[in-house]
């Protein structure tokens, strides 16, 4: 405990735009102890990611935005400090929804405890985390990828996209990574053995990236929008898919700098080229798809198959301005927090 | 044979907008003794179908834009008047591509007979044809509505749309039937059995519709694009599915009046409510479902449950401007030219 004391980052405006810094608030609030049936957790690490922009704002969506004033949500590896719980006992490390901050009371819902694993525990919020069973379940269940067949998706170093590209090459199809700056670009194809790497910086952008889909494109996993879609729109195959988990790139706005309505020519390439665009939460496909996930992925990484990056920021106060370095990919893997920087 | 000459309609010059008389031209070609393995057709009937007006583009669809100069497109029932071929004889009635003309000659490719049927030969272009399968393809392979649920067609007195309709209400879901004036928005309801119809030049359109649907929509069966499309896009419930099989409101241009970009809205929708939005061309799910098509339909007509309605114009010479009409929403009914008046 730190002095009785917990230390929680809070929704203090909804973003015009951009977000920025004010738009959060640093909070102290009070640590008791534990209630009856109650436990409390110290968190470790706090995992930040692209889905949380829109909890900021107040839009529906496929979950209820935060409140102003409310705890900034996110999934963390927490450890149990004191309990008076019957089954999370203290000592006990879990992956809760605790969201930004250091400490949390829970009554054990939506906890769980994490697995016994030779891999770091981070990897619980990362490639065997949401974000990986993201791409997993986003590849098996929409994208189907057959051998010789082209693979596209942006974002391609962060913990979504490497995963992706890396099922495409498991399943002997040409993966084509996006991502921004030659640094990025080397570890995709050096690293992570992508066919092709392009920077999404490019002055020509949509002619590298044809020019890096030789025979156009089957699977587009989309994970950001905005111009990149522009980009790959006049690239798709007949009868490709395009499985859709995220849009970081219109988070903010429309993410297009060119006038017009662009609307009417993603219908018509849907219809002529008879394309699959299909939206989802990786929960969606837990039922199918989560065993084969637990079990498959860590035998990727075991034979060598499948690489994970981490990029892990410490201090709970440096959240807000990571979390605004990630929406414009600043980061260079799966954007952690090191909250207990004691660690 | 009329004097040993045809009469043929072309593509006299791409439409810019909207499609006019002057974009066909009316030609007379010589109808000689078919060759060794030809027949000779003359042309009974010719649908016309919202995707020709793809075909007067010079873009890449599924299929190659005609050539300036060529013959307009289209199904007919025809029947063989003079034949050197070893199974197409003469007296034979037929389905063939043969176009926008009064008589054709062929080998035999894309050409099959007319099965027997106690059903009007004309229904062979329309619910027992290319438009019925289209709109049984798609409710089949992507729309599947359950019990219970909203399916929304437009257009939806035409061949394509009544189908949709009255497979929903076969599925025990709810239909909502979109269309153009009052005597058709009647016989929707009337006639075809929807739960609803709204007429798609009421006043405040998008408020009309979400009162037609009061639980969301679970199925949008989109034929028409623009202003439809908008208004459908809110009511979408999760993981509601979108089979897309035409797009005439915007084929002369994006169909939507109020200005900005719409695709941001459309793609955080598709993502949030994790809609599925398919293309497709009937004949992607022929394997699938054809014969379960042709078992289907007939019997439902039979039983009653599904009825259709015919427009039939009289004279080859009429065709583009009942076609124009037709993309304006004109003809009430599957849209058909009797070539031959002589019948």
């Amino acid at each position: 405990m730190t002095q009785g004391k917990g230390i929680q980052i809070v929704l203090a405006a909804r973003p015009r735009g951009k977000v920025t810094p004010d738009d959060f608030r640093l909070e102290e609030f009070a640590l008791p102890e534990p209630g009856p049936g109650e436990f409390l957790m110290k968190v470790d690490y706090l995992s930040l990611d692209p889905y949380m922009r829109g909890r900021m704002d107040d839009r529906k969506s496929y979950a209820e935005p935060r409140k102003i004033g409310e705890v900034m949500p996110g999934e963390t590896i927490s450890t149990i400090i004191a309990s008076n719980h019957p089954e999370f006992l203290k000592g006990d490390v879990v992956l809760a929804h605790s969201g930004w901050r250091t400490h949390a009371f829970s009554r054990g819902e939506g906890v769980r405890r994490v697995a016994a694993s030779a891999l770091p525990v981070t990897t619980q919020l990362g490639v065997l985390g949401m974000p990986g069973f993201t791409a997993y379940a986003g590849m098996k269940g929409i994208g189907k990828p057959a051998r010789g067949e082209t693979v596209v998706v942006a974002a391609a170093s962060g913990p979504v996209g490497s995963l992706v590209g890396q099922m495409a090459r498991i399943a002997d199809a040409r993966a084509v990574g996006i991502a921004g700056g030659s640094e990025k670009c080397a570890y995709l194809k050096d690293e992570l053995q992508f066919d092709a790497a392009v920077d999404r910086r490019s002055a020509d952008f949509p002619a590298v990236l044809a020019a890096a889909c030789p025979q156009g494109i089957d699977v587009y996993f989309e994970n950001v929008g905005g111009a990149v879609w522009q980009a790959v729109l006049p690239l798709l195959n007949q009868f490709a898919r395009v499985p859709v988990s995220g849009l970081v790139a219109q988070y903010d706005g429309p993410g297009l700098t060119e006038a017009g309505d662009h609307l009417a020519a993603t219908m018509r390439q849907i219809l002529t080229q008879r394309l699959l665009v299909r939206g989802f939460i990786n929960y969606d496909f837990a039922k199918e798809y989560y065993a084969d996930f637990l079990r498959d992925v860590p035998k990727w990484i075991a034979e060598g198959r499948v690489k994970y990056r981490e990029d892990i920021i410490d201090g709970l106060e440096n959240a807000p301005q990571a979390f605004i370095g990630m929406l414009a990919g600043k980061n260079f893997g799966k954007l952690l927090v090191r909250v207990d920087v004691g660690k």
